[in-house]
């Protein structure tokens, strides 16, 4: 078999074979293929696209290039979340915990925010004394004992997937639905989870820039999922506005307790618990309906702030931070973003806000960036909300008061006014089970 | 600006710039550029195509990315040949001495054989004593004093094609018309001839297969080197049956000297002369009938055998040789194909005998190989002739006598036979002005 082949069969529209696809991930993988052939293939899937089967291939062959994750010994209890990348998105905070209280289990890898979105893994560490480094023996024992445990990516998990991802980034070949696909549910099944819900953002903060491109990207990676035995559902949701009021670490850890607490912001609320709804019933194969209630219940009843506690508590966190969010540090400086007439927000584009959280020093824009976990932007009003003059629309923190100018103009940049309330901009576009 | 961009735009069917086009080609010969994007722009390339300015400018900057050949103290008298290759095409030998005889000035670099087709350098190299490697001072006196010479390639000339080409040969990216076009007149247009006669082989043994593509291909060419100010012709000729009737070094140049003195295969004499006509009725701005007459006059009158034997001599050939071609030695061994029924020959796929000659040890598979310059085939008959019974169709020439079985088997299954006399073929299509 040779790679020229291969690329000469996807460039002429032929369907590839299992052959050609795993000789195409193993040779790719080991370096005895080579960037420039890769990249070739890569351009002609972007034009001609793969069908179902090859997809599922290419997911198949890329989650069984390097480790997994065997989480059999729970069961089909184990669930998963996945977000495609969104700014001020928490869900994993809050879905997490209200699954947890009502058994399901969470053995979970996150990762960290690069770009203009964040990652779950450095929220946790903005709570003091959360470890988010534990050891196999540790995890398996913590998911155990309490039925939840989040981790930061480790071991050798997809390196065909991580190689070709770096490849594609330098060579325009992001953007094809199947690669995408195939990307991100390799990584889902080395993890090991058997239900896994996707939300797949949708807007100007998103990757998907269009809930037509969401719903096919949602469609392909349940399809995957489910030919590989697994649970799935995905839920597309808007991302033209950041999702809750709060953004940057520490600040986005205090929101989720506050929904945790049976507070927050609608939005997050909604989103976060059609999530964990989808979740519950696609676990414990019961209707949305009751699956609801018991979400519900779960955020009333404190349950799930309980399993919060619980969790941050064993993975070393300091629990007195999440009955009291006083505790976290608070930024050094701070600037108010004030309305300078009467009008409404007609837009907030999210990715904007996202790099303006960043200048701020929220994240990360190259790998090796540190973080200032207490940075970050408050949102005072919404796209949709009417402002009156000197009304405060956002506030701005940072602890380098350097960056407050350059994110107060990217923050400014991002939003749109205007004389009349904006169409109103669904929430949840669909769901795809 | 950032090769990303230019992969993207190129991928999203957006013109490229010249500034874009200009980086990409510096970028890439310089090594600043790495192959995996180079790659991917080949096959966004590929499925896109190129305008006619983007072909431009792409040809352009590769014949500029090395060094040119600077004809000009030779006026707009200079002239070249150019075939896109084919199987018994000695055509070069023959309309060189033809049109210098005719007061076109011949300063051309020639290439070697390489897979299934010939090369002039090697057919030259045939006769004994001919020299390929002039120095420039060399090559100019030589063209200054009789008009005419032809030297195998040196210098860096066309680097970024060179670099390009060898990429686009295993990431299946060669057969784009644009990049094709580029490629060829690149090459040309560094080689400084003033007028471009392009020879534009369509066929089983070509790599243009159809017509419409060959003519696709002709047309880009014709209009890049008539966009830098070149007198252009291309003439679409047959290869799907090898041109002529031998095949091998130095049997092409002992059929070539047959047509120079009067003598030979018509379908040969008829591409040569067509060339010819074309090129003198460009580089002297004479009608193509008068062209023609002049051509005529070149063979009958023994102008053109005359010139013949003054170049091979002037580059330390043994013009005895051309006098007698009996001096040429023979090949050891030999074996006939013998017709086993009385049929009609209905088809010789040209590619197929190249690889029966290549194997007998005409040509080389790999650039390394050695040549036996005996090696080859002569044509007895071929498509569209009656054979009988005991008719020898071919006769195979080889110094290495294990060679023959397998050239023999490569042969015949090259050839089909039928009971009717099959359709003819066009031999030249169509002359691109």
């Amino acid at each position: 078999m040779r790679m020229y082949d291969i690329i000469k069969n996807k460039r002429d529209n032929k369907e590839l074979t299992k052959e050609e696809i795993e000789f195409f991930v193993k040779g790719y993988t080991d370096g005895s293929i080579p960037d420039y052939q890769a990249s070739a293939l890569t351009m002609a899937i972007f034009f001609n696209g793969m069908t179902e089967k090859e997809t599922a291939t290419l997911t198949l062959a890329m989650a069984n290039s390097g480790d997994t994750v065997d989480l059999g010994l729970f069961g089909d209890k184990t669930v998963d979340k996945h977000s495609t990348g969104g700014v001020g998105d928490k869900t994993t905070l809050i879905v997490a915990p209200i699954v947890a209280s009502l058994g399901c289990i969470i053995a979970k890898m996150s990762g960290r925010g690069l770009g203009h979105t964040g990652g779950t893994v450095d929220k946790l560490e903005s709570i003091e004394g959360f470890n988010t480094s534990l050891t196999n023996d540790e995890f398996f024992t913590q998911v155990k004992n309490i039925g939840i445990a989040v981790v930061g990516q480790t071991g050798n998990l997809t390196p065909a997937d991580k190689k070709l991802y770096a490849l594609r980034d330098v060579t325009a070949t992001v953007d094809s639905i199947p690669l995408i696909a195939s990307s991100i549910m390799s990584k889902k099944l080395a993890a090991g989870s058997h239900t896994i819900v996707l939300d797949v953002k949708c807007g100007s903060g998103a990757f998907m820039k269009t809930p037509e491109d969401a719903k096919a990207l949602a469609e392909e990676m349940v399809k995957i999922g489910k030919n590989n035995g697994r649970n799935m559902a995905a839920i597309i949701t808007d991302m033209n506005t950041p999702l809750g009021k709060n953004i940057g670490n520490s600040l986005e850890v205090i929101e989720a307790i506050e929904i945790l607490k049976g507070n927050g912001a609608e939005d997050l609320k909604y989103v976060a618990c059609s999530l964990a709804t989808e979740i519950v019933s696609l676990s414990k194969n019961i209707s949305t309906q009751e699956a609801s209630e018991l979400v519900d219940n779960a955020l009333s009843s404190g349950k799930a702030l309980e399993k919060f506690k619980e969790w941050i508590s064993h993975q070393g966190g300091n629990s007195n931070w999440i009955e009291n969010p006083d505790n976290f540090p608070k930024a050094e400086f701070k600037e108010d973003i004030i309305s300078e007439k009467d009008c409404y927000i007609s837009s907030m584009n999210a990715e904007e806000i996202g790099i303006s959280s960043v200048i701020l020093g929220a994240g990360r824009e190259k790998k090796e960036d540190a973080i200032d976990f207490s940075a970050g932007i408050v949102l005072n009003k919404k796209t949709g909300d009417k402002v009156a003059k000197g009304d405060i629309i956002a506030t701005l923190y940072t602890n380098n008061k350097d960056s407050l100018k350059t994110a107060k103009e990217k923050f400014l940049s991002a939003i749109e006014f205007s004389n009349e309330n904006p169409k109103e901009i669904p929430l949840i576009y669909e769901i795809v089970r």
